[in-house]
């Protein structure tokens, strides 16, 4: 299947429905001034799907929307950046309920309706009083998921968003990380809306798959946050009938949601922290789907190749590095390995190949990674960027 | 067991019956005028046992050394600096063994007792001509083990070497590495001698528990190399029977080979591409061997808890954070997290704790890393560096 084309214009307020706002609350101590709680709404009940943080160490919104996710609805999120809630306990439990409760009453929704998000600081409490003086500050409008986008950015340096239609119906949505894993204060988030009708596990299940070949296959820096939340909203506001697997629309649906999720997946890589290029990296004929994505992620978090693709250092020695301690399938002799178009391994030994192009090639803002294992079937895509000095300093300073 | 001390002046000549020597012969392109191969040899045959990196990628002088460690018996060691000869096919297994006929017949050695170690640059051919003629022209004295700890360098600042008493024994030894695993030109190789009778299963055996507690806890960068090799040599020069598991001195010399690995894996932290700091992680309470040292590994390979640490930042979430993405069993309400010294998480949430003092105490040149799982009765510890914006520009700029 093609994926559609993304509009970067799109926001989680361009479908019909939807409506959104934030405000500076004083939660960020860096960045002052700018904004740090947003809410999102929709005019009607929505059929919710998330995918959340593997992480067992607990953060409190995520625990929560767990909670709130059991019947498959929800019809707004509040979200705050600067401090996290997470490894708070049951006090962070109560704030992150009490988020949910203060929304709801202002939006007139249910608060278990209602899905929280916290990005920033782990293992420290949220200021509640400023928290619930920022709630009840914002103003929601159809044109507010630009301040919304921006509001949910920690070290992010730009807001990342789209969205596609397929139909007479449009997704859109808007994610924020500056890398999957961050540091002292972050999180990987993302939040979709459709306007479309769709049947909660259909639902559920599409955006399972589509986050397993894009967000999944992101990483700035290797480390998962406790936060991690990705949650799509669909109100049938556009009509038509309930979407199943099956539906007319149903592929229009899981190929327009797999490309937001990609588009904004490589969003986020781009925007790594301290980051200047985006690592594509691409593993085919491995002997299985795990393996694949197994070394996609190996290669993408090695310091050494991050460290060779910021210099534009076309040495090769360090993919094959990576290859040999991924504990994947491979036959060594038919392992081939391609760094921005050039084919520099085969054959269990270097080609000659053009040394100086291929450098010249990596200064580019992509710089893409082909393996190819010669052991099976299996083919992932993922993507990473480059490792910088400004990476160090952003994450050795940040939190003091 | 207590282990014993390790006098940091001693070699691996310090064992009687050993000799070595060292030349300059052109290969490494960086460092000019700095020795880069060099002969290591026992004035009688030798039990010898050794542990190979685990990376199925070709490495010619570790399919070499392996083939030649087949019957536990060896005499010299022959090592190169600058290129790898890794990822070279048939024509690098070639040049492998030119290199050990070499030695050998300089040496009146069998070729086969004969190892070659070379550490570099991977995917180039070395050049045999100059390997030849600086093999011939190394003279070897039994003062000879300071150059050559130095010529098996590459990115490392200093060389790392030391000696421990067992009774009436010497084991003495060297390694390099600038970390365990290195970008374009690296290895972590160690070379041990011993001068007591030792049986080469129980020499195997002793090896591979003490690597396993030293050289494999310890990550500059997660990346392991294709040449990664520990060799210790046993020529059993001090005379006495030979030393079997339960003989007399077979505690000692056990204790006194951890003592060493432990030792030098510590070096190597300590001079970790662009480190300014050792970091020592210990895990407690874990339910297996393997969840403990799974912990130690990603908590000294974390990018963010890396920076943190550079930058004196006590911001324990970080090591909440690789807690959490483990996969290993824990309660989450019996987890303790110790920074410095200080506990600064427990019982699910933050403790109030002197963040000025723990950030003082974190500019020291070791941080020390405490967590207690609450889940069994395993223990690990380990040792990693911080993260630096040298790391990043040693390993932009050096291949090219």
């Amino acid at each position: 299947v093609s994926l559609p084309e993304v509009d970067p214009t799109g926001l989680p307020t361009t479908a019909r429905g939807f409506s959104a706002g934030a405000t500076y609350a004083g939660i960020k101590t860096f960045g002052e001034g700018k904004l740090d709680v947003a809410l999102l709404a929709s005019d009607r009940p929505c059929t919710v799907a998330g995918v959340f943080t593997k992480s067992v160490m607990h953060s409190a919104p995520v625990d929560l929307d767990r909670d709130h996710l059991d019947d498959g609805k929800g019809q707004a999120v509040v979200v705050n950046a600067g401090v996290a809630n997470a490894s708070t306990g049951s006090r962070g439990l109560e704030d992150a309920r009490t988020m949910s409760l203060v929304a709801g009453r202002k939006l007139a929704v249910d608060p278990r309706d209602v899905f929280v998000c916290s990005t920033g600081v782990i293992g420290q409490f949220l200021p509640m009083d400023r928290i619930e003086k920022g709630i009840a500050a914002i103003g929601l409008t159809p044109e507010g998921g630009d301040d919304f986008a921006r509001a949910i950015m920690t070290t992010d340096t730009r807001p990342k968003h789209g969205s596609v239609r397929f139909g007479p119906y449009t997704l859109g949505g808007c994610c924020k990380g500056s890398g999957m894993i961050h540091p002292n204060m972050a999180t990987m988030l993302a939040f979709l809306t459709t306007d479309a009708p769709l049947d909660h596990h259909f639902l559920q299940a599409e955006l399972h798959h589509a986050v397993d070949r894009s967000f999944n296959l992101v990483s700035v820096d290797g480390d998962t946050s406790p936060s991690d939340t990705v949650l799509v909203l669909a109100n049938g506001a556009a009509g038509g009938e309930v979407i199943h697997r099956g539906s007319p629309y149903a592929a229009e649906f899981s190929a327009a949601l797999e490309a937001l999720c990609i588009y904004l997946a490589k969003e986020v890589a781009r925007d790594g922290e301290g980051a200047t290029k985006l690592i594509e990296v691409t593993v085919t004929s491995a002997s299985s789907l795990e393996d694949a994505r197994r070394l996609v992620r190996l290669l993408t978090t090695s310091y050494l190749l991050k460290s060779a693709v910021h210099g534009a250092d076309p040495n090769w020695g360090r993919i094959v590095a990576v290859i040999g301690r991924a504990e994947v399938r491979l036959r060594e002799e038919l392992v081939t390995v391609d760094l921005c178009g050039q084919r520099v391994f085969q054959a269990g030994q270097p080609t000659t190949f053009d040394e100086a192009a291929v450098a010249e090639a990596m200064k580019r803002d992509t710089v893409t990674i082909a393996v190819d294992l010669g052991a099976g079937p299996a083919t992932a895509t993922g993507w990473g960027c480059d490792l910088t000095a400004e990476y160090v300093s952003i994450n050795a300073d940040y939190h003091t």
